[in-house]
């Protein structure tokens, strides 16, 4: 590990600007690849991406930016990953820049749509990286607030403790608390799994469940979590911990978080194709429900996840809301 | 146990109508004390509480209606207290008839500010009422979701499984799904410690943190939680339970719960004195926070309580919220 590592950010949206404002309170420069030309000459022109955050005041000269992954990656040591799951697959296609040696963080919270892999494990598999060398980068934390530097907390998870600990100096500052795990999969599973939670809280707002249901559904996805994850990686951790709990509850309680709205339209009678094209994307939980699903099915001792089959059932077999809800609040306690 | 128990409950307030309203979906008649002479009145004449869910229709044929708190004990073999904490002293200095061989229930979601003991515990030593004849009704729920009959889980704690039975039955419904459980004293210091995590999230509000923070604040507050209670009293809990974590949620979470507005105040600048004339009531974690941090010093091995500490030294010491709610950062994680 260097002394000085340098950092590098891939992708130009929210969560990415957020982290590169982090980094630049502690660092002298920072790579920052996003595809979009125009947002990085905007960027370099006035200072502000054009799209996201855009309240937040960039210095350029701190910045390496470029609109060519490849640039980022031979520039940077440490290279933190923060595009929709969904893109990463189509930004890699671009990438000829070898990786190896590289310590490669994610910031994303999904599921590989192509290969139902966690974003670490895909690394792994696809270009060899080592484990010790990938981390995750997680919340409780809307990149929002970040710009308006409110104090957030974030997780730092590598197994390689060194590691984790050098990127949490590097994110930390005055709004930016940072604790380090060694809980990768835990973590990477929680922040994911959340995102399909979200979309169980929104159903059951459009299908006009209120504030108590929520909080019986919220306690009820926290026990399906850990269950969950002790089947993935079974191993002492606190479940309640902000990088479990706090991530479920500030996605969950949001209602700005587009997995929630997008459940709220399919709680208020929209079918799942006319509220993503509503909504001109796709919610991260989407893919995650499918995948998160499938793998458990794998498994010979499955976890129980009612919380889970019921929004699948939903987005993936065309069942009714309303009545799996009302069969779903049977299984819950 | 009679096999058609008479209920009666005792308060005029929106807690104490939603749980009339239940025991009616199911009881031919109920048995209801309250204070105000001029409610009973318009009960009877209007069908509606005027004061409280004035919306709930009420059959004043179904009603044993008094304002002699006397009347409704002497008629009923479970009784359900559901006044504030700081008015059951008040309530109970009037009554004179006998509580020997009722069953007593507390809906009561606090401390007694005179003794500092929980409900239960007041009435097991004041009264010398047996410990298998006392129980708790507690949420998450919110009364006005009951009146809107918004699906809602109760848990219904006792020692003893048929009376907690007994009374889950009586208050099931369509909306209301009940859980026993035999956990008295963990979930109502749940209950009552959950206020004053409530005024915290609300002063942390008024000195303006986040959205990303409150789940921090909540995923600390739901570990207290556990620390807290396993000190009172050692056994296995689920801690992610409804009645723990989703009571939390529920109260902490609420815009509109009188502990979150309470302290909201304090974090915006109002003095506590102030805050509670504007308030024209004292919300109940104002004495709880005094209650559950005297009683942790008192026990050899004290729960780590940060937020508890931080809110009592706002209330009780008159400290700086801002310099309080800095430091309790740093505890945080």
């Amino acid at each position: 590990m260097k002394e000085k590592p340098k950092f590098g950010v891939i992708g130009g949206g929210s969560w990415a600007t957020a982290i590169v404002k982090m980094l630049c309170e502690n660092l002298e420069h920072v790579g920052w690849y996003m595809r979009s030309v125009y947002a990085v000459e905007h960027i370099k022109r006035e200072q502000h991406n054009p799209s996201y955050l855009s309240a937040v005041e960039f210095n350029p000269e701190q910045l390496i930016l470029s609109n060519d992954i490849n640039e980022i990656i031979n520039y940077a040591d440490i290279i933190v990953f923060a595009v929709p799951s969904a893109f990463l697959g189509g930004e890699l296609k671009n990438m000829t820049a070898s990786l190896e040696g590289k310590i490669i963080f994610s910031a994303i919270k999904g599921i590989m749509p192509e290969s139902g892999k966690l974003v670490g494990a895909h690394f792994h598999d696809i270009y060899n990286i080592p484990f010790e060398n990938i981390g995750v980068i997680s919340g409780p934390c809307h990149a929002e607030e970040v710009a308006l530097e409110r104090l957030s907390y974030l997780t730092i998870a590598c197994a390689d403790d060194e590691i984790a600990q050098t990127v949490a100096d590097h994110l930390s500052c005055d709004y930016i608390k940072c604790t380090t795990s060694d809980d990768i999969i835990g973590i990477e599973y929680a922040a994911t799994l959340k995102n399909i939670y979200a979309i169980a809280a929104g159903i059951a707002h459009g299908l006009g469940y209120g504030d108590n249901f929520q909080s019986v559904l919220m306690s009820n996805a926290i026990r399906e979590i850990k269950r969950y994850v002790k089947r993935a990686h079974k191993m002492k951790r606190d479940i309640n911990g902000s990088a479990y709990l706090g991530d479920l509850l500030v996605t969950g309680y949001s209602v700005f978080s587009r997995n929630r709205m997008f459940g709220n339209m399919i709680g208020k009678g929209y079918t799942v194709k006319s509220a993503q094209m509503e909504m001109s994307m796709v919610a991260e939980g989407y893919y995650a429900a499918k995948s998160a699903l499938d793998l458990n099915n794998t498994r010979e001792k499955k976890a129980r996840i009612p919380i889970i089959e019921a929004v699948h059932s939903i987005l993936y077999k065309g069942k009714d809301p309303k009545k799996v809800f009302k069969k779903l609040t049977e299984r819950l306690d």
